[in-house]
């Protein structure tokens, strides 16, 4: 049998999981000295907590688990006749796998409301699974990394997430531009152009200003309804290239002057702090997801075309569709795939993170197998990951699986050695040997 | 909408995700130190990979993932048409979840062979998928913690593993036992009372000894085929007190005495080594998977009877179900979830570990908000996890919420703290305050 996996699906290699283990630590520290919290959630939601959650193409793209035992029997007999897939899932199935982590968090908060503080903090960082087509760089599993606070609408919280993509490209070594923007503007600007009530399909549209370029808004913008005075106008104002100007006229507007309040709060909670990358209003910013209420914000690297690597937003009513209305919150979300990705392209993993092993013994003949051990045990008490090769072997075999793993410190150990417990130390980058005894090579590795 | 889980799913609070990575680590800690390396899998596996691997009764409690788009299209038409469930599962289901972390090990080793250096040692830490009826301490989801090397019979691995048992559940702070076997010596067993054509019965029953007594394994080896007389021979010799009589005895029959060498060798190897706990050959031992066929391992806690808690054991051939014949390896498994019901039980997670915060900053009124961020990133910048309250609101409000999360350190900012730059610092523990400058402010947490 040859063995594959599923399309769309990857295993990690031992470097690769230190490489993703690396972001995540720093994500996972940085939420940490916020305040945030770890929770996590099963793998299999409801399906019926999924489905319609994500719109129909989302529906589409869940991944749905088959009930267990004879699940043909309560099989929706209409369905089976007409052999309707579509029509067929609720009943074969009731369990789905998680899509992202936003939903199964508004489901944790309805659900344990009772036993949670106001406002919640948390983090997640675990792997959420969709059914797309798998191409380079988009997987049907994949990680997710979200951070939210529930439960206050102070902007405290906005300023800290800037602080926190900040201090999380800061400490993995990227360069990064922070852009934030705001419902509230946008619809100022919709305001401005006298199509309030096409909001959604203007944002919808706007968020695509990157792809599809002036002319491709103006034409979605009219293919969606809205006169093509008002997308010139719109256009004009949110390219704008003075931000005082763009301030006063949104300013005209209720929506925008309530919407730059804000931005301007959360632009004074940052005023004492020396942030190490741009942040910059920028009112082109529209983000799709329909429920983000307030601040919006979207992180991309400097240094190559990768897109958003980092995005979030405040919402005011995440959790009613589990029935615990009017909860405010705020949340981000690392693209921990594609910085993976940025990391490897710009070389940007510390070298030290992929290393599996820092010391290999090497046995001479049979009877230095046990002082071969001793020594393993000092140096693993002492937190220096070794291996004992399993020899006696070949001196070419047990040094190529030392270069293999890349491993900095060979021992090698025979009768001389034993006798004189006098023992071989080879630094591999070098190439340098010398003989040492206990103390000294114990000194010299740890 | 009510919102809930599948049943025999869980989600974790921040206080068990903690008190899980307080155990995750430590085991991580301990197989990195002995060289061992992380890789991680898909959740999803080709079912293909998973069926046929676990027994019939396996098969049923794996959960298989419906395909997506019009999977009745290709469904089975003989099978649709009897309504067969168990007949029509292949034809609308390609994928299956993780039932255990050793088939996709073999399959990883498998699939990877040319890249891979041998003895390859790795780690896993991942959550495994089983449809089992739900009970207290069994879940449908739940994590497994393995550590393999494969490609070498040396027995420095099998001598290494039982070092591995102590140091961890040293750390952990739980005292057990860990008793081993070796699948020679059963074989001695089974062709001193010349039922050898009979061994995998004999082992199959031998396993539930515990369980179900000497009667019991008496009546179902006779149910077996096993003759009455070689039944109780085998319980006798078992269960014989004198562990040199035992050897002697075992070691007339060839399978014995090879066994017997193996342990010996296993054993010399540790004659070094200070072990924390009891390591006993215990004869009865006999481990139900039949992949195993060198030392096998059992530990248990002996402050509770939990049953086992960790296991393992070497297999000659492993990987063959994958194409790659003649890989002998030898692996260990920690039952994490158990391990956490004894800890909780026993209270022996060291309490800083579900710490979630150390430092709450309240502002009295919102002209205090900006140095209370101020203070806050200097905390964090000293890796201190600080949240600021999102006031000012009522004190007994903010105290609620400090007593909630027990945070160990209260700052108290008001006009007074602002203007005189001193402030004033509880101590939740101690109900202790004081009026601190900033320097001593910050030595008084860090």
């Amino acid at each position: 049998m040859k063995p594959t996996l599923p399309k769309g699906t990857r295993d990690f290699a031992p470097h690769q999981v230190l490489k993703r283990d690396h972001i995540f630590s720093v994500i996972r520290k940085v939420f940490t000295s916020y305040g945030y919290a770890p929770i996590e959630t099963p793998a299999m939601e409801s399906l019926s907590s999924l489905m319609g959650k994500y719109g129909e193409e989302g529906d589409k793209l869940l991944f749905k688990v088959l009930n267990n035992g004879d699940f043909l029997a309560k099989a929706d007999d209409g369905a089976l006749t007409d052999r309707n897939s579509d029509q067929i899932v609720t009943s074969i199935s009731k369990r789905g796998l998680r899509y992202d982590l936003t939903v199964p968090f508004a489901r944790f908060v309805a659900m344990h409301r009772n036993d949670l503080q106001f406002p919640f903090k948390r983090y997640q960082i675990q792997p959420v699974w969709r059914a797309d087509r798998p191409q380079k760089g988009r997987y049907q599993e994949f990680y997710q990394c979200d951070a939210d606070v529930i439960g206050s609408e102070s902007l405290i919280f906005e300023s800290e997430f800037i602080q926190i993509f900040d201090t999380v490209f800061a400490e993995l070594g990227l360069d990064v531009k922070i852009r934030y923007n705001h419902r509230q503007i946008l619809l100022g600007v919709a305001q401005y152009a006298n199509i309030e009530d096409n909001f959604v399909e203007m944002t919808t549209t706007l968020d695509k200003l990157d792809k599809i370029g002036e002319q491709g808004v103006l034409q979605e913008l009219d293919y969606r309804g809205i006169p093509h005075d008002s997308g010139v106008k719109i256009l004009e104002l949110i390219q704008e290239s003075d931000p005082a100007v763009f301030e006063e006229k949104v300013c005209t507007t209720d929506a925008g002057k309530l919407g730059f309040e804000e931005v301007n709060r959360v632009k004074s909670y940052l005023s004492h702090t020396n942030l190490k990358n741009t942040v910059i209003l920028d009112p082109t910013l529209a983000r799709g997801l329909s429920y983000y209420t307030g601040t919006i914000f979207e992180v991309e690297s400097t240094e190559t075309s990768m897109g958003s690597i980092a995005a979030g937003g405040r919402y005011a009513d995440l959790t009613s569709l589990f029935g615990l209305p009017d909860m405010s919150g705020v949340g981000i979300s690392f693209g921990a795939e594609r910085i993976y990705d940025i990391m490897e392209t710009l070389e940007r993993f510390p070298k030290e993170v992929s290393n599996t092993l820092s010391a290999l013994i090497l046995p001479m003949d049979a009877e230095s197998i046990d002082v071969c051990m001793d020594l393993a045990r000092e140096l693993r008490e002492r937190n220096v990951s070794t291996d004992v090769y399993p020899g006696p072997a070949k001196m070419k075999k047990m040094m190529k699986y030392a270069n293999a793993r890349a491993v900095p410190y060979v021992i090698i150990i025979g009768e001389n050695e034993r006798v004189n417990k006098q023992y071989m130390l080879k630094k591999m980058l070098t190439g340098e040997q010398e003989s040492l005894n206990f103390e000294h090579l114990i000194a010299a590795i740890v």
